[in-house]
């Protein structure tokens, strides 16, 4: 039986696309400088046995298998691979259990951001990881270890996963974790699927931890002439204790297009914007209105001794807009004809040094690069306009080394995925190369779950990852 | 050159302790139920290329190496291996950096909670990590993923190590992770490293997170007349949103003997202490006074409405003496002749199911069980009287059993050492035990860190841990 006709009788004829009636959604996912594959087959999977069943069959046959959630990711981890199937996980999204004695939910990966939101709303709980989209799913959240504004006080996707199940490369299901947050019983497998990009499980379920939701928000916004002294500001203010749910900071460029581009007034004097080379957006949230407003004013007053041109408290209207729009930056860039994008992470105090190295190395290639990020977590995001393919490769590679030259990682959220797998591979320590080799061997031996992700870009070989072979791991010394 | 004179030869004779010398300190952890060994030898590297030249040649020799920090832990995770040889910490103990900039600490793994402490405390700024017991290391809280009673709060070790360096089985030397909370850039080795007590690597610096240091607390005492009562009290008060950074329980027991063990009174009326089987002890902490004292007077009336006796807002004196006498509840339990003790983790909706299954098997072996733990999070700590080492055998598997029944897991933060490592492999699912050893082969390929821990308890055979073995991860299916 040929393995479109066993996929078929696993999931259904009506659940296999193949040749024509693959959808070219299902071919790529947001990266600008994406190139979309055909797969060879899409299957959209309905449970977890049929998600193990499906990959025990492509364990014997030796096939590629590509996981799918929203499709929304940025750095193409769900791009087919030439001869492999998408597993897609549209179907697969359902919220199986919202816990209010234990503040968790259980959802399927397929469920996206949004769906979830609307669904905790009436129980004053909330999921608090927003990576600024919400049509994204949980599975694709889980795969990339996804982070956004709100980081800087809840922490990223890694830190609100209790358990998974998921579907080693084996075909085998494990449950790993549970609706607790204390546990040191043998390894952590939860924390070390997180953000490996599918390469190691498929998962199917997970548990998520829920926070009260926050009746109340408020946004400081304040113009600075340097972005270093944006940067000095952070220190003090998560210091004061207040503890602010967002600390972004956007580049004069960057706002101008946000502000423009999704039709805002923020009323900023004309003398103000003439000498503002870059903005702080402070968001508070509490559960008491008159505390959130002594909160504003008392983070004014710190702001504006910290060196701020101003400092205005938007109304809460204004507020909601400038977050929305700095949430759907990637699209006014894209917009605006980027041809890709970095999101480098640095130590929060080193983001003036590397934006120095930014602007020298973009003034060097004759690029336009400019960006937004999160000044609390040191996490930048950039696009970059430079036509040329070599050049912007040569100015991506420099700007990640500048990064990791000052102790930072190649990408805050968004991922490694196929793009930037080549980077990795010539930038990290050929040590945890190895070691990460080896780990992905322990969890998919035959090599099928999302081969050329990570650190193994298509074209490489003899890697521990190349499809079909079964792998040991006997160490090199 | 013999084995011990390959020691001396990197770490010098003042370093190495063999046959007589070797302290009886060095022979076991604080486990109840521990077994002495004496090792082969003690070496006390003074850098990360002597800890590294130290399992290089651990390697070929094929020596098992038992990785030590201050000998504080509860499960037998640094009890040597007989022919083995002990790497203890105690020399490599420095805070090598305290970055204010960037809020976090760079520190060896020998250092102790206590030192880190008195160190931030100047600098306005906590380690928020509190298992109870202040001389305990942060190798040892990395190597067990340590919680403690602040984890309501702030999750637990796993969330405040941004990085790591650790030297693999390999003897290569690795660094993750670094001065930041957001990364996805493969697979996060910190993570992975963290709660494997000793098993995948030795750690040999760690960059801390840190959070500015509340300077006001306050402690509610609310006596109960069930434990079920407080389990229902926890999730309104959690969704409350005045965030406690401690929610513990004490049984009727506990209580009386923690408090004459500490020499205090709380001044509980009689009639109260007739009728309360068990107390809610609540700790809020703020930078401003006013608001926690709002926040208290509106908790204590919250519990009141939720089923309490009485709710007491303790004077700080008294409040801090209470926690204190808490921190200090296994040596309590110790000095009363305490046979063993169990740190089970539930779902924390789960703790009156889990305790009602408690009492059924103590009364069913008539055994003495009682214990206090951390409401907020599920996660129980009993100390068990039963002095038949059968029959208590068989009462620990029967309540890690129940905990397990109700979605828990064996340990919630002791973690499993060579203590419960019999219990895991018995009651852990053997696809995940599979896993966990091609992971531990995929770090350490000849077996030589700290065997005998986590899985693969003494006497086991065959495994993927055997000393000596290279051993490879070609799946089975």
């Amino acid at each position: 039986m040929g393995f479109e006709d066993q996929l078929t009788a696993i999931v259904g004829a009506a659940h296999v696309d193949v040749a024509d009636a693959i959808r070219d959604d299902d071919t790529h996912d947001e990266a600008l400088d994406g190139h979309p594959v055909r797969p060879r087959a899409v299957v959209r999977p309905g449970s977890t046995d049929e998600v193990a069943a499906i990959v025990r069959a492509a364990g014997v046959e030796g096939v590629p298998l590509t996981p799918r959630g929203s499709g929304t990711g940025l750095s193409g981890a769900c791009t087919p691979v030439a001869g492999g199937v998408v597993v897609s996980f549209e179907r697969m999204n359902r919220i199986l259990e919202i816990d209010t004695a234990n503040h968790v939910a259980v959802v399927e990966p397929g469920l996206t951001l949004a769906e979830l939101d609307a669904a905790l709303a009436p129980h004053h709980l909330i999921y608090p990881v927003f990576p600024g989209e919400q049509s994204a799913s949980l599975g694709g959240n889980v795969a990339t270890n996804a982070g956004g504004m709100r980081a800087v006080k809840y922490g990223v996707t890694r830190h609100h996963v209790l358990g998974i199940e998921a579907v080693l490369g084996t075909g085998e299901v494990i449950s790993a974790g549970g609706k607790f947050v204390k546990s040191t019983s043998g390894y952590d497998l939860t924390q070390m699927v997180i953000g490996s990009e599918g390469t190691l499980a498929l998962v199917t379920r997970a548990t998520l931890r829920l926070h009260p939701r926050p009746e109340f928000h408020t946004t400081l916004l304040a113009p600075f002439p340097t972005i270093g002294a944006i940067a000095s500001s952070v220190p003090p203010i998560v210091a004061s204790g207040i503890g602010p749910v967002m600390v972004e900071y956007i580049d004069l460029v960057s706002m101008a297009g946000i502000t423009a581009n999704a039709g805002i007034d923020l009323g900023i004097p004309d003398d103000i914007k003439d000498v503002a080379l870059a903005y702080l957006v402070i968001v508070l949230e509490s559960h008491d209105a008159t505390r959130l407003e002594e909160d504003a004013e008392a983070l004014a007053e710190q702001i504006a001794g910290l060196g701020a041109l101003d400092v205005y408290v938007l109304p809460d209207q204004a507020g909601a807009q400038l977050i929305s729009a700095r949430e759907r930056a990637f699209w006014a860039s894209k917009a605006n004809g980027a041809d890709d994008i970095v999101d480098v992470v640095v130590p929060r105090a080193s983001i003036p040094a590397f934006l120095d190295a930014v602007s020298e190395r973009a003034a060097a290639t004759s690029s336009l690069v400019i960006g937004c990020g999160h000044a609390g977590d040191g996490n930048v995001h950039l696009s970059v306009w430079q036509p040329d393919a070599d050049v912007r490769h040569t100015l991506l590679h420099d700007l990640m080394t500048s990064g990791l030259a000052l102790g930072g990682a190649i990408s805050g959220e968004h991922g490694i995925g196929t793009q930037k797998a080549g980077f990795l591979v010539e930038l990290e320590d050929p040590v945890k190369l190895d070691l990460m080799r080896r780990i992905k061997a322990a969890f998919d031996p035959y090599g099928i779950l999302n081969p050329g992700t990570i650190f193994d870009p298509a074209g490489s070989a003899g890697t521990a990852g190349s499809v079909g072979d079964p792998v040991t791991t006997a160490a090199h010394r």
